[in-house]
């Protein structure tokens, strides 16, 4: 099944209007009727299984939505994941088969959700944000939709784009003496959220860069679009701070959470990836310091400029419109005009000229405007 | 019964004045008697009122207020609602049957109420904006103060104007088979209210618009109002939240609330609605921001364009102030002036100011101001 | 009594350093010593008396501080209101009649508290601001120190000046069938303090005004004034948040309160006080950031209008300086100039002025200076 | 004993490198070693002692510290006063007699605390700053360490400077019949406090004074140092706040605080000193902005009067360059200018010159710039 | 074994991206796993153990990791230092040897952390920053993760330089009647920390002579990179404030924790660091402030620079243009110009120069601009 939905996270781009709008159309349906609401891409969904314990690991891929039922399996921890979400009635079969809330359900297919944690009798709903750097515009920013749905044996992740953000996780758990082979799904999703979260530190290395870019620039005096630029990075520094931010509360409630879905031993991890997102929001926010200190060197730069530019033209107007006027003196046609007539009349102006234009460049190398 | 009122959320509006003055005309009345403050629309009040339960629906249109008696009817969920406020005999009567506290009736009619929330014993107290484009000027914004009474079995509702927005809430009750139908009246006053929050979502995909051509402009060096439009929007801006965070608050007291008004089920619902609210926050605080970052890059513009200017002026000065004055030397009228004799001090001369004109345009180029 | 005593509210008064100083002076005198320390304005103190219940009502005005012993009634509520405060005789009885702590005393003649709540045993002590625009200049404010002291069956009020905020409270007491009359001391000390708070709508209102005129006058460059004037309403609406600001948490406190001085009703109405104090604030708010956003139009103004300065400058300056140029070589007196002789030298040099000029005229049209 | 100590409030103070120096050279040594760490004033430490009750009162002055031992008095209350710090001996005694915590004298030694409180279980320890104005530079203020120690019948006052703040309360002290007299220790650290918060005010109105003396410059176009003056005043607004804000929070703890040493009724006139204190930091907060807004004022008038010279630049050059273009026209020795020997040309020129400088002033009027 | 690894904390260093990169990569590994990421130095790890008591103190230098064994001792406190952290076997012995979290081992190698604290059952983990000038340049600093683990009897640091902030430490051990030799293990914690606290004095220092160093260029018009100092001290301070202010939050858990680590005696000094933080925060609070200030004069200096060139050009400009204008009039060749013929004319002419240039320098003096 093919669909165009449209984008959301980015701001000012042709397409969040029409997924505005079709938030906006979506008012007049029933809360709860599941539709895709999200960003354009034409991807089929896909569904890959891994089904492991301390013993043995199997792996699905390719999956159709009606061989979703054959995992409620006890023995070993189940992790789905689906990519894309066009496909809504994947989340339709997966709501049916574990029990799911239909808001929950909606939050799924809609991708412009506030980082988020929601607690259910026998399972977690998160919603994060994956944030890797545009393909080819270093400049932007590309959001990717992740919900994760915790159940005492099963994790259901579900991401919007294709891209392969887990396969970290896949290499580990095909690792018989890790760690996460001896644990339970909490731990598993302790990985998931911590490989999520480890992206915003390359993300910010990425903006790094271009800082320093920035700063060259402005050193250099080239760059004409500098303004744009920072412009462009204070808004993708909003976006994330937007998509980043709700993460701290969230992990908080984890903390204080006091539900039987999550081991003691598996709190202290997710503490760390606590102080992890406090570390990433620090950084942003000295980065926001930062770009808003780059704007000022900027500003302080055109003025500076100005200042130049008429510092040009008043040492050379300021000169030569004095010598001008002695020289129109004796341009005159006065019948008596002694000057005129001397001998050295001529060689004395120009030596007056000189004195004068020497004079004054003095007085400007002493205002230090040379 | 026709009645001129005047408009309140609108700032810098004239009618607003007259609602100011006549809130202080007021000051001098009992608290608690009923008149209509408000904006200025000739819309007479509209009494309609829809009976619904799982198995049937009635609808009864422009009824009388002398008829409000008889929809004491625990069978079924009873909605009534009342567009437009001047005839203040509805609401009065309503007070009676319903049996509802003056300061709320008071409320009701007042139309300049910040968003709030109030538990009463039987019943609750509701207060929202809704928000729309205005019709003919899209960087104007439309307040509608919707008050919401939410009873056991009744749902009221009070609209300033006589907009559609609970169109879609009518087509929806219509289905037979909906949740609508099988819930109670708290599932109604979730759906209302979602309906007017999800009107937020419409408001802000039409500002981000706005955005987009304002920075075109920007980009274009056109569009010679770009100030007045950006502190247009500032403005706009700076309202909606006014109008809009104190829902957050609002939201967060119904779920702490221990009311039998609402099921625990509906709860998670108004949870939902929460989470657009923080949405829709979250979004005009960055857009907030980026109107700032618009101000920003138009100030830089303007100093731009003043730099440009002072190069043009520099350049030309520069160039032929000097020459000016070195023509005006041989205009002079001294007897011993050499040069005036020379057979080729004409073309000589001519060389000679080629070559200063051309030295000082490499000057300026070097420079970067060509 | 007659006494000269300084102004605290108005920033920048030449009477509120008299103010400070004397408040510097009173700190080698004991606390608690009964002296009043205020705005000057040769007030003599007068003292009204309104006695009521359901049945009757009994007015005293005029009357001397030793008359005050004679209200100790329980069958009808007693209101006293004290108009000055430069006869500290008066406070002292009061305090002596009905056992009111030596602080409070002290508090009621200090005219630059901050509005705020003490809860005593027996009484609460309210202080408050009355806000209104000074009668002659429309940009600054009044404020008027207003102290309620609330007791089982007293309302005790102190106002500093001699104003007739209070008038429409006589009227609706005389109203034998108003719910004021039938209600205790809490209900009028309600009524007092809405009538208080609904003053600030109209102070709102007149800045309302003040800000209309600014937009316009700034729109048209005409007011040679306007900073000063953004300047002005900036510190008024610094010191009237000061004012107000303590109000929100001073309500908050009654609320909170387990008093038996207020009735569970009343308080209802209390909280009615407290919305429309949020209103208040809230507006303050946007006004203080309309007044930046009319400073930055401000400011802006005068870059643009140095542009427009500059680039008139440019275009006389670039277009007549390269013509004054040509017409000096032609000025010059060598012998051999060609060009002089020419039968249609000059005409054909006028041809030569006329296209330079006009050439640069459409570079400027182009480049949008004209 | 005499001792050279450098000072450390004073932001860019030379003394307070040496005090951050000595700081850290200190901090090889074990935390609590007594050692004076703080302003250069070569002052000798000197002890004076009132012991008082409701009876009699008996004044000590210039006591030893040897001689501390002898007022270990419970049917009186005994208030220590140490003047200047240099003396440790004292302070270690002090220490010793009363059973103080060695950081508690640590703490007094050092002059540059935050104000704090600290509970021990038989006595309070106050650290606060009294304020003052520079005797010969009225932007500069004098900061000054007082630490009060609360005992059961002893209170113990240790003050950096030598200068007369508690002059008042000796005075008050010899009136027999005052509640001083009366009252417990409590009531005297009570009055100690309050003496000093009153200071503040006194400041206050010294600042008030340069607001307005900066006001007037500003209006004037006078005062070249202006700005140097602005950021002087904003410096010293960050150190007072830094040094009266924590006062807030430590009149909080005094009044949340379930200690015997302080009895029920002083606690209602700490409440007192805590209202006086918010007024002074609402008032430093308004000063604030009331330093931005001049510093606002001043930028603008830079702006402007920039845009002045720019028109008596604009208005001199635009006027005489295209006249003296027509000028140099007419100084050109084409052989044919027929205009040369019309016997009326060169008064018509004069009446074209006249006519095009009379054009450009009216154009120059029209747009406001004469 | 020697080992290249990138810094964290200077932003802008391009080693800093390197620790992103790392960062990245290690995403991949299984949280948990001991790699070393942190800053470049190449340091070799360096262990050295103090045991002491009350009688006598014994030191180990230059051990192996091998030899951690045999510190287990219960009637002495045992102090293991660890400078360099490129040797993960350490770490990961002690870790075994003392039962350390896998997670806490993992922040000890991590040189990015944020100061934090984790309490878990029988030790305590701390981590914080020292920091130092850097010694070539001073405008940077140097920042130092010290991990402190405190445990019943055994205190074991961990620092990612050699540098010597434990010095003096080492001093007070070696005096057998200090206070430090009779205290338990939370003693030593509590006098390295405030080592590391007092550190933060130095380096404030340090940046008041870098102000002053400012002021003075600003003052003087020197110092062509003012600007680029600002932004750097800026950054410098987001960057210290990032590193500093999330002690206070640690200081307070650490004050609110019911453990049986910490004597309540201890306690008390704890608090007292947590004063001491108050206080370097503050300064950094101010700091930040006064660096505003710093930059607003350097803009407004840019300002007036620039109307001071305008004025330059200004004076000279309108002197001699409306006298080149006059001596280009009587250059004009027209056969009937009367005033030609004077006798007195070009005397005249000079006097009526002299009196318009002279005028003009009056108006310009009356306009202050000379």
């Amino acid at each position: 099944m093919k669909f165009i939905y449209p984008e959301w996270h980015r701001l000012h781009h042709q397409d969040q209007q029409k997924a505005l709008k079709r938030a906006a159309d979506k008012s007049g349906l029933p809360p709860g009727s599941l539709v895709h609401i999200g960003a354009v891409h034409e991807l089929d969904s896909r569904i890959s299984v891994v089904q492991y314990n301390e013993e043995k690991l199997v792996e699905y891929n390719e999956l159709s939505y009606t061989e979703l039922g054959r995992f409620h399996h006890k023995e070993s921890i189940t992790w789905i994941n689906v990519d894309g979400l066009s496909d809504t009635r994947i989340v339709e079969r997966i709501g049916r088969e574990f029990n799911i809330h239909p808001l929950v359900l909606e939050d799924i297919l809609s991708t412009h959700q506030r980082p988020k944690l929601e607690e259910y009798d026998d399972y977690f709903y998160l919603v994060v944000k994956g944030i890797s750097m545009h393909p080819s515009d270093n400049l932007r920013l590309q959001y990717d939709q992740i919900s994760i749905l915790l159940l005492a044996n099963h994790v259901i992740t579900f991401k919007e784009r294709g891209d392969d953000v887990f396969q970290s996780v896949y290499h580990r758990l095909k690792n018989p003496r890790g760690r996460l082979r001896k644990s339970g799904s909490d731990y598993l999703a302790y990985v998931l959220l911590d490989t999520i979260v480890d992206e915003y530190f390359v993300v910010e290395e990425g903006l790094d860069d271009v800082f320093e870019r920035l700063e060259d620039d402005l050193l250099m005096g080239t760059g004409s679009n500098v303004l744009q630029t920072i412009q462009q990075i204070r808004r993708e520094l909003i976006t994330m701070k937007r998509n980043i931010s709700p993460l701290r509360e969230l992990l908080t409630t984890i903390k204080r959470s006091d539900t039987t879905l999550l081991t003691e031993s598996t709190l202290r991890y997710f503490e760390d990836i606590h102080d992890h997102v406090l570390r990433v929001t620090d950084t942003l926010e000295s980065y926001r310091e930062i770009i808003a200190s780059l704007q000022d060197v900027y500003l302080s730069s055109i003025s500076n400029k100005m200042n130049e530019t008429m510092k040009v033209l008043t040492i050379f107007a300021s000169i030569f419109i004095p010598l001008t006027f002695i020289a129109g003196v004796y341009g005159m046609n006065f019948e008596y005009m002694p000057e005129l007539k001397w001998r050295w009349g001529y060689p004395v102006l120009w030596a007056v000229f000189i004195s004068i234009g020497l004079g004054l460049l003095a007085l400007f190398k002493k205002k230090k405007w040379l």
